[in-house]
């Protein structure tokens, strides 16, 4: 193996002989995937950076990283001796990547990056920031590419079709809902490229993704067809024949960029340049219209229908099931047995795939034991996996697929001594989880009206979080899916949507103080319709997480009547679904578990 | 006194005269005003409707006005045997003022109103809105001006210059800081209509508009001199010299419109298009570059000075006493001596009068009794005027103008035994009012994130009120001005502003049962700084309101300890500042009106 500094020596070579002065590394895929394949991770090959999120910039005499604040501390330790500076996005003085752009590129130099990593919009957004200074862009080449001599292949694992009784609605009856919003918008062609969306639309699921069970491909619509361009080898031949019987026809992963170039001058695209690769789009002949607007399938897939909803309460009584039995072995065992980070994410794994219907994790599961916690998304490896022991907290997120949907939940368990101070913020985050939760709300609210609830009860010590407090989730796809968010800015580009019936966000404030502890409750809402009355719909939100919160880290004392209230309910409710599918041990244990305070 | 039938006919006959198939009438004077002076009640002349916000259109078969959640019940009551059909705004299945004339102007139709009271950002939309149609628009006359025979002069108070020791910045430093920003953003010409904005920047104050001491002006400013276009008799000779001073000229009021006919093309003006009137902006000629941004003074004018913070707190006292002398004198007379609504009005203004530096109301006083109070911007009448009795309760929304800054003050009082009801909304609704008075908040936040905490206890309920939460005050200027607000709901084309240190905004939940009763517990909130911790400025507010709430309204066992808590300290802290300034017998009193619960 090379090491970062090799590589970058390497990378460097390759722009003086190309007369590249600047090269960006985003971490994306060609398709805006949040997590990508191990073909495409070009940003953690040349940076030794594994968080989720990050960009690199690397120019003759310096090499950055981006990342925010989830990823403060793991990404100090993994730059450290790469002589790559580390950028704290969303910190005081820290330039963003664009002022580091606009402030270091002189006029006539060359910013290079592979266009199939940057989104059109983004590309746009660089040559507006560059404009005046006669910046040239070298788009068309893959740099890091060339100098990744054992670079992965490209996924092409099997595709599965999910059948309607687990997602609800035929793939025809997609179709049909999308081309009626093409009609709409006055689209010819609709081209989608995120690839959870090609996977809600079809009605189809694969493993092209770590953890992420969509299918490498784009999709190209019209009122008469689909073609998909993926790798053939992928879809068996029944696959295969009941895509076609709906107009899907396969056509290979690469041709999308030829394909784009013959689209006709009297057709109107529909594309999301949010979304969309910017070298996608260049292909797309120059006097065709183009109709940049947000992919109709992004709300039609976060609105859960009634059969997702069904589905996601039983997916989330079995992962219950399967938390509640780990939280307890883990509580019992600690101190007897050796468990570290890692095997206590195994005994979780066990436990989940003892759950009918169990697919694979959601994301790779965080179980972080003591100061590891106060690492946003530690994840533990070989090198840093440490035991646990009877003393202090284990923060464990996690989450599953089932063919019922995805899980995300966080807990944060005790085990052993915790001091007062340990407690009063475990118990002030508990309290944001329990009030947003319990919101009722007149419908138009969006994120931004609700986020407070959350982030109150430290507001008010002055403390916080360098997150937000929730994300969309998918069903049986992406475990952060958008639109919808609990946070109290809106993203650049991304406001905030209104929350309608059927959206699924997570609820999960924390508490972070590096050296010492991490705190973080995460419970997934499912958005539903309250009463009507004069003033209008109300709505609510339906906790679809069963698991206890451990009493053990609460000091009742520190929360209103009404919150202990909720916790009671919730509890008696986790209780009511769970405790059916123990051991009497456990049944036992759950009961005192959630007893009321 | 002519009907407002004859008046509709009239203008009918004056339309079909000039082509003009609908007629739009807005509330605006000139200068975007929120009240308006006699002379511009165009609105009122033609529908009878008195409220402070509304628009009306006249075709020939029908008459319609449009107002808000506030005037419901007012303008439904206005406009009985007029003709005119009430447009309830925001109520599901009524059409806005757009989509309205959209669906209602025909091919080739011509839609007339006086351009002076239209906004040009306003315009431009009704041009976009009704492009394709082949509309032609006759905005240079002034139809009810033709028809309105006794209508008033424009009015002409005298002036009179602001003390530094009131406002807290001299003139030639306000202007100065301005200048700084025109610089910033390339201008060369500033443009400033809005009557609120011109009596900040040069420390003056009027009395042009009822209830708002401004002075009827526009401003034009480049970088060497000001030009003051106002009624030159309402200066005075020392004023006049003292503006000059500070290069300030004052010259005929009308003359503006031909000033902006000759700006040079070579030259950068910037105005703000919502603010500026269509006819302004139609006589700058076509070349000139106009630069469309937010008025510089806006946010000036908005962060109040240190000096400006003080005043307001002295200024909050005085007010203090006056309306807790009122309400010691209602609930102690009331059923003994003859109070009516009107009468009650007038005992308030004369305790204010009482109070030094007193300039007069800062609006017109709201005292409902009864049902009465369930008409959110009821204002008595002799025609309406009812006695107050020793049973339920009346609601007091008043404020008044000092030297020191403006105040604005409800307080739901209870005149004897009020039922389960009653009681559940005046303290769900204080439960609101105490909660956003307590947040504490990240800097950054804006009253879209914050608004919840004073909904949150009525929504819980299925129940709401259809007003904003809170509004921006002036320091003796206007009593709703921008940019600050707590809002669920941006208005359209007005962003939340994040709140800075120095802003003042109401704090006024309600809850309105028509034919019932109505509650309303406003405070005015001074946001301040909280402390600065690693995860940034913290902010809070300051309440300046000092009367207590009716501890006889409340039913504390629906508050929680918390909430008890926060009453608690503030009746504290009335009694302290107010104490002072009372009677023996009203200090005993308050005393008791100000009691621990």
């Amino acid at each position: 193996m090379t090491t970062v500094k090799e590589r970058l020596k390497t990378l460097r070579e390759l722009m003086k002989e190309k007369n590249i002065d600047a090269y960006l590394v985003p971490t994306d895929d060609f398709h805006g995937s949040e997590y990508v394949g191990d073909y495409f991770k070009c940003r953690k090959y040349i940076t030794g950076f594994t968080g989720s999120a990050g960009t690199a910039v690397i120019m003759k005499d310096m090499a950055g990283l981006w990342t925010d604040g989830r990823y403060f501390i793991q990404a100090a330790d993994q730059l450290k001796g790469s002589s790559i500076e580390l950028f704290k996005m969303g910190e005081p003085g820290v330039p963003t990547i664009h002022e580091f752009l606009k402030n270091n590129l002189k006029n006539d130099m060359c910013l290079g990056f592979d266009g199939r990593t940057v989104s059109e919009s983004e590309a746009e957004e660089l040559k507006n920031l560059l404009k005046g200074k006669n910046i040239h862009f070298s788009v068309e080449k893959d740099l890091i590419g060339e100098i990744w001599e054992d670079r992965p292949e490209l996924s092409c694992e099997p595709v599965m079709e999910l059948e309607v009784k687990w997602a609800g609605e035929t793939r025809a009856s997609k179709i049909a809902r999308i081309r009626q919003q093409m009609k709409e918008e006055g689209a010819d062609i609709f081209i989608l490229t995120s690839l959870d969306d090609i996977a809600w639309l079809l009605n189809i699921r694969g493993n092209d993704i770590h953890c992420c069970p969509v299918v490498l491909s784009y999709l190209i619509m019209t009122e008469k067809e689909i073609k998909l361009f993926a790798n053939e080898k992928a879809f068996q031949e029944k696959v295969r024949r009941n895509l076609e019987a709906d107009s899907v026809r396969i056509y290979p992963y690469n041709e999308v960029y030829a394909y784009a170039q013959k689209i006709n001058k009297e057709q109107n695209v529909l594309i999301s340049e949010k979304c969309v690769n910017s070298r996608l789009v260049s292909c797309i002949p120059e006097n065709v219209t183009i109709l940049d607007r947000p992919n109709p399938t992004l709300l039609a897939k976060a609105v859960k229908n009634p059969v997702e909803m069904e589905n996601e309460r039983i997916a989330h009584i079995k992962d219950g099931v399967a938390v509640t039995k780990f939280i307890h072995w883990m509580k019992t065992k600690v101190g007897e047995e050796r468990i570290t980070e890692l095997s206590a994410a195994e005994k979780l794994y066990q436990f989940r795939s003892e759950q009918a219907n169990f697919l694979g994790d959601s994301f790779d599961p965080i179980i972080a034991y003591g100061i590891h916690a106060a690492i946003v998304h530690y994840s533990a490896t070989e090198e840093t996996d440490i035991p646990l022991e009877a003393k202090g907290m284990v923060l464990a997120d996690t989450g599953g697929h089932y063919l019922e949907g995805t899980t995300d939940i966080t807990r944060t368990v005790v085990l052993g001594p915790v001091s007062e101070k340990e407690k009063k913020y475990f118990t002030a985050v508990l309290r944001g989880n329990l009030n947003l939760a319990a919101a009722k709300f007149k419908y138009g609210c969006t994120g931004l009206n609700l986020d407070y609830l959350a982030r109150g009860p430290l507001w008010e010590l002055g403390e916080d979080y360098n997150h937000g407090t929730g994300h969309g989730v998918g069903y049986l796809l992406n475990v952060h899916e958008g639109p919808n968010s609990f946070r109290w800015k809106n993203l650049p580009g991304s406001p905030a949507p209104v929350f309608e019936e059927g959206m699924i966000t997570s609820d999960e404030p924390g508490y972070y103080l590096e050296n010492e502890f991490g705190i973080r409750h995460e419970n997934l809402l499912l958005c539903k319709k309250a009463e009507r009355t004069s003033f209008g719909q109300f709505m609510c939100f339906e906790e679809l997480t069963m698991v206890p919160f451990d009493l053990d880290g609460i000091d009742p004392a520190q929360m209103t009547e009404r919150e202990r209230g909720l916790l009671n309910v919730y509890h008696e409710k986790v209780y009511r679904n769970i405790s059916p599918y123990l051991s009497e041990e456990e049944k036992k244990w759950l009961k005192r578990a959630t007893r009321k305070i």
